[in-house]
């Protein structure tokens, strides 16, 4: 593999787009409205002509691959969509195959969160790392699990799920069917419900809840204690399980890292005799929302090498 | 690798010794009480006398390799014993080396959670997966974790650590520092703590908790309720977080699976939507007591492949 590769961040209200060379450093970008009304072949079609803009002008045989980031489940095997609630209309759509076949270059589909993840490995707070998990504090939670250095993603492409690991048995309600997951306890949606709980307001954000603990509001203190204790828990079992070197958060919330990373801690150190033993990190990630783009980016290039590795030993 | 290898299980009370050929085909077993009132070098004495004598047999030259379980962290980088309360004198100790040295052969040191959970994949229940959990339910609980075939060891060798999920908050204290360890409400220990407290007898153990259970008596069936509902908690947050197609239950509490089953697979379905859609399986395990011997002694021939894989590719 040589040139560049191109990573697509298919998402439900924007299409981005970066071309980035093997050692990361991002060529080009795009970002487009993604406007799904027409269909998940007028999506594609979109993708092509963007794609092969940067091909015209970065060169068509110098890339290498093409790696799309999708905020869904993905059958890994069949580069299937089998559920995107963000994404109307792509359920079952095979979309890998499909801008393969039409883009003539190797195409990797992965899930965003996984993209993410893999992205803070190569370019962001996980440099130099091959175990890590990285947690994104969105409307829900997703998480990316990177062990030696490859994406885990289980036997049907569903591992990471980490935003639904049980933190309060008896806790708040999920669409999923659980209560206490740890999304509905610490993401940017549940300290916009918390906020409202606290009385700060029938319509408050996340980012208003913020406001006011930088007010200093007791109400909104307690809201970011409360959400870096369900972290703390989730992060305590996920130590213990992994025992990894490192743990990011990335995500909305993050600017309000002062105001829940010591109740996170607090309950990481006392719940997890292993970090206590250990130097495991629980830090911040740095690349914000590139982090699935320059991770998708980086798809094609470990998939590329992974294949020229297994050729070599015949199997794996 | 050629011919046999030997696995040792290292426990508090018993040595246990198997050669094993590279079928998994168990050629001979030995089990010793394992006397450490004379320090860790006497014990080593008494296993390499024990292997010796096994070589002697069934012949020097096609030994493979020897494989120990110590229940304890490990140094896998190092081969040292780092703490194994039940194996006073063992901190700190170089066994590998020591024995590498005195019987010239590979040997692998490795936690026996692990080494049990690679002996279920080899020759148990775990045939044929290569990827899967293993929980031991005893004094407290291990855990194996397989990934790609492998043991996943995070940075230090101190993953698995199942025993010690927060599954309750809030529940009962555990020796690690943390509260609602899921050991602490499923373990045999736990179970027999139940019993107690629901006024079975001031001194009653597991096995007989499950025996009132037997008998039809609701509060051991309560009993077994409440330890079915915790391993259900953890079980669907690593569903959630693995996606791998098999959890494998072992341990003395096994035969009472029958009364904590029912709960554990109710708390299960409800709390992960990924069980509710896959095949995923939770099931006994298979090799008892025998799955650290039989593990242990897959070390050095999984070690040798894995070397030789290495070495036709360069790196890994």
């Amino acid at each position: 593999m040589s040139g560049y590769s191109i990573g697509v961040d298919l998402g439900g209200t924007n299409l981005r787009v970066a071309a980035v060379d093997t050692n990361g450093v991002m060529l080009e970008r795009v970002s487009l409205p993604a406007d799904y009304s027409g269909g998940p072949g007028r999506v594609v079609e979109h993708i092509i002509e963007t794609l092969e803009q940067i091909r015209a002008s970065l060169g068509r045989t110098r890339l290498g691959g093409v790696g799309v980031g999708v905020p869904g489940f993905i059958d890994i095997e069949h580069g299937v969509v089998l559920e995107a609630s963000n994404l109307p209309g792509f359920t079952g759509f095979a979309i890998r195959d499909e801008l393969q076949r039409r883009l003539d270059t190797l195409v990797v589909l992965e899930n965003d969160a996984n993209a993410a993840a893999l992205g803070e490995m190569w370019m962001g707070a996980g440099r130099g790392v091959k175990d890590l998990i990285l947690l994104t504090l969105g409307t829900g939670i997703g998480g990316g699990i990177i062990s030696h250095g490859q994406i885990l993603h289980g036997f049907l492409g569903m591992a990471g799920e980490i935003g639904h690991m049980t933190i309060y048995p008896d806790g708040n309600p999920c669409g999923c069917g659980n209560t206490g997951c740890l999304e509905k306890h610490a993401s940017a949606s549940a300290i916009a419900a918390l906020g409202r709980s606290m009385g700060l307001g029938s319509e408050i954000s996340a980012a208003e809840v913020f406001g006011f603990a930088e007010r200093g509001d007791p109400r909104a203190l307690a809201v970011f204690e409360s959400v870096g204790r369900a972290l703390g828990i989730a992060l305590a079992s996920l130590v213990n399980i992994f025992n990894f070197p490192l743990y990011l958060l990335s995500g909305g919330p993050l600017p309000a890292w002062d105001y829940f990373a010591p109740a996170m801690f607090a309950e990481l150190d006392r719940r997890s005799y292993t970090r206590q033993r250990t130097g495991t990190r629980v830090e911040k990630a740095l690349l914000g929302s590139d982090a699935g783009l320059v991770g998708a980016a980086y798809l094609p290039v470990q998939r590329t090498s992974y294949t020229e590795m297994s050729a070599a030993i015949g199997h794996l």
